[in-house]
Formats: structure tokens, sequence, C-alpha cells
């Protein structure tokens, strides 16, 4: 997710020349499907104004994935012959409505139409579903696993491949985790996808007792790219150097080089100003300067 | 563990009065237990030269204990009035060749000596072991879970309260944590300690895996203070403040305050001319400055 969510949340803005470089890295260190950037309107995020242009020029190899926030984003998407897109709702009408200026339920219908027309237009395609907020609101606060286990199934029923639960603030313990996978133990565990946010560092363990669920699918970004909107400062996605770690380490092979992975991101970091703060991306490197 | 664990492996010498403004700090945030120094010879560790002149000075309030290498320095800790010391020794001959520079039978022999001397002295005394190389070596290797728990048993054996399991290189994972508390599953928990480094981003989820086996005791430093000797740069100790986060997040209450528990190692980051890195802290203080 580094060069969509990482980058969409980073102030500065990055080359096109540079997201591709670090785009074919993490293509060369094994990664097999990344989320490469939003059909948003630039006005809003700037710092993707040039989707377009970068979804051109891929390196060949990874699935290519983009966000698809409205129709109009679609059509730039479909224009861009992308087969693989993203919409997103969340839980809570707060945090709807703060971001997209809608309810939940007028987000599901604007999503309905996008996955709709998507699929007229692009028979093979693949669409997934971000849920946002699904275990705390900046907003609102906490939200129940119940209530979260219902929205995953209206998003389901709108055709979608699979569904991304994102903890969007990064507040989220294992032990939520827990009680939520209990709550959609009926849902095929395959169409399934964890996306936390380790704002508070909580998100390996998090992806540990999701693992532990029998869950094999978790969003990351590289070297944890991306801050937290909601905490200035503080930390962002999972890394996904964290994540192979921690994966290897449990004995699920994932086939990504950890070294190149730790090298891919260190282009972006020296254009944003800092160093990497991701744990096992900073311990590699250091044994592989 | 900050001003003992943290501070003997960073290369700046801190001064005894912002050591004791920290220590202070951190009583005040509810910290009822703090490894304050290390009775090492000055030529060694020179940054915790100064352990009995601070050791006079400890504010009131929580139980302070002190690691005590070797016989002379337990009689430094005697002559301090210390009632709580912290012997070491590891489970691989490698490491405590390189370390200690003599084997784990040589260090338990010292260890044992030390241990008897402080008993006779000190008959309401309290005696913690630490297990150092748990489960990797950085000489040898990985380190299998029965080698682990025997060493364990031979700790206790001598008598000691408690004894720490040390993940000294901080390149566990989870599993290897449930493995290593099925091996030890014998023995009281109460009387088990676990100290995670978090080099690979794996603290939390380690810490995790230990809670849901019925552990309630941790290892931890303000900040996450302390890099880790084998990985030049890279992360140290499990930082205070993630482990505060993760356990009040899982229904654990610590009587530790965050906001309060975050300020306090501020002034040793300054000291150390770098930010604070730990993701719960860094949070904790963008929400309050």
């Amino acid at each position: 997710m580094g060069p969509r969510d990482g980058l969409q949340n980073e102030n500065v803005q990055i080359s096109t020349e540079i997201k591709l470089a670090v785009i074919s890295a993490l293509a060369n260190s094994g990664l097999k499907e990344i989320e490469a950037t939003s059909f948003v309107s630039p006005k809003w995020v700037p710092q993707l104004g040039d989707a377009f242009e970068l979804w051109g020029q891929l390196p060949p190899g990874p699935l290519y994935s983009c966000l698809v926030p409205n129709q109009r984003g679609l059509h730039r998407a479909l224009e861009a012959a992308a087969k693989r897109i993203a919409v997103f709702t969340a839980v809570t009408d707060e945090f709807c409505e703060h971001n997209l200026n809608m309810s939940v339920d007028e987000s599901l219908a604007v999503f309905s139409e996008v996955v709709s027309e998507f699929r007229g237009q692009v028979p093979d395609g693949w669409v997934r579903g971000y849920l946002s907020t699904s275990f705390e609101c900046p907003y609102s606060g906490r939200v129940n696993p119940e209530r979260t286990a219902a929205a995953l199934i209206r998003l389901f029923d709108l055709g979608v491949d699979e569904v991304s639960i994102g903890d969007t603030v990064g507040k989220a313990g294992p032990k939520e985790v827990a009680a939520l996978c209990s709550e959609i133990s009926a849902v095929d565990k395959g169409k399934v996808v964890w996306h936390f946010h380790d704002t508070y560092g909580t998100a390996v363990a998090n992806t540990a007792m999701a693992l532990q669920h029998g869950y094999l699918a978790f969003d990351a970004s590289a070297g944890g790219l991306g801050g937290c909107p909601y905490s200035p400062g503080a930390g962002g996605n999972l890394s996904t150097d964290d994540l192979v770690y921690f994966l290897e380490r449990s004995g699920v092979p994932t086939g990504v080089d950890r070294e190149k992975l730790a090298h891919a991101s260190e282009v972006i970091f020296q254009a944003l100003g800092r160093s990497p703060a991701s744990k096992a991306q900073v311990a590699t490197l250091a044994c592989s300067p």
C-alpha cells in the first residue's frame, strides 16, 4: 500500500519517476500485489495527481490495483485500463461524513454504482472494498464488532471480491481483533484482508492474532510509510518490512527478499527528509548498509 | 529497565541529575518497579559509573533493583543497601564467552556465590536471574526451547526468586514464545518475566502471546530506550509506552498514566540527541504536546 495509502498521507510531493523506481524495487523484492495509486481528484490529494501517468508506466510483474473514490475516478481508472479497483466506506457515519461528505448509506450507493459499472466494462475485473473505522472511529469512539460484521456483510452484498478491514486510527489491540474474528467466522477467510495501522505499536500483534485465526492476507506499506492523519507525527501503516519479518519468523513463507524490500523505500524516505522508522527495516539496513 | 538496560547500550553519558529526574517522572507515572542501575565496573560500562551515587538519591515509592555482575558488584550493591538484585547468565556458551569471558557453567558458579552471599546478608532480599539468548544467540543462532527450559530450571535451582527470559537480539516471533511457554508450563507463572527486545518489531506480538499463556510480568524500557548492541542503529527494549498501551487496550489494568509516562523519558532523548521512536509514545505526545 506504500505508493497509495502511504503517500496520500504524506505532505511532500514525490515525483512520478521516484514512485516508479520504488514500485519497481518493491516488485523486484518479490511483492506480488501492489496498490499503486488512487484515481482521486488531484485537487483533494495532489500527492497522487499523477495517477494516470503513473499507471501507464507500471513495470510488469505484480498485480496492481488502484483506489477509486467515485464515478469520475472510475472513468479515469477505466481509461487507464485498470483491472483491479478498490472502493471504500466506513462503519461509522461520523467518519464518512467527515471524509466523504456522505453518510455510510450514501457512500454505499455510490459504491454500488461504481461496482456495477466496472463489472459491466471489465468482466474479469476484481474489486476490493475498504471498510474504515472497523474498530474505532476518530469522531465517535469504539466500534462494536457486531456492527463491523454487519457492515462487512453489506459490502459483500454489493458484490466485492474481498473486504479489507481497516483499523483506521491504529488503536485496536489483538483482543478486539479476536472478537471481530469470532463475529465474522462464517465469512470465507480467503475474502478477508486486515489493514492495520501501527499508531500505538499494536499492528504486528494484531496481525499475529488474525493469523492465529486462519487469515493470511494483510495490507502493509514499505517502511511503514504514511503518517496517521488523526495523530500528526505518529506512525502510519503496518510496515511491510515488519510484516514480512513476522510472517517468515512464524513459518509463513512470503517469497519476499527482506534486504531488497528494506532498500526499496529508502529513496522515498530521502525525498521525505526523514529516516526509515520501521523496526525490521532499520535492523535489516543496519546489517546490510 | 530504561535507567539500566536502556542506558547501558547508549553511547552518550547521561548525568546523574537527569537520570534521577527521569526515574522520578517514571515513578510519578505509576511504575511500581524500576531497575535503576548496574553495579558494574565503571571501566566496562561508564554510562552507569554513578551507580552508588544514584542509588543513594532514589526517590521513595517504587521498588528498585540493580544488576550485579559479580562479587565486587555485589559488595558495592550491599554497601549501597540494595535489597533487590539481579544476576545474569545466558543459555549459550558462545554468548557468555563473548560477554562475560566465562562459560555458562562458570557464570552459574559466580552467580551461585553472589546469591548465597546476598541471602546471608539480606535475609529479606530478592533476586532475579536474567537468562539471555533464550531464543537466539548472536554467535550460535537459534536456541531450542528445550534447552532454554533446562537453563531456566538451573537458575531456579540456584535459588533465584524469578527468572527474566530474554530475547537478547530481538529476533524471536510469537510462535517461538508459544513453544517456550509449552516447555515451561510446569514452572510457577508468577516467577517468570519476559524480556523482549523490539529489534524487528515483534516485541508487542511476543508479549501478547505470553499474556495469552497467562503470564503477567514483562520488562520494558521507557521510550524503548537502548539500542541493540548487535544491530547498530536498530531498536532496543520493548518500549514501556507500547507495553502499557497494549496491556490497557487488552483489558489489563497497569495503574500507569500514559501521558506522564510518554513525557518521562523526553529529557533523555533530548540528551541523546534523537527523537523518541516508540510508537505509543510518539502518538501520545502528538495528542499531548
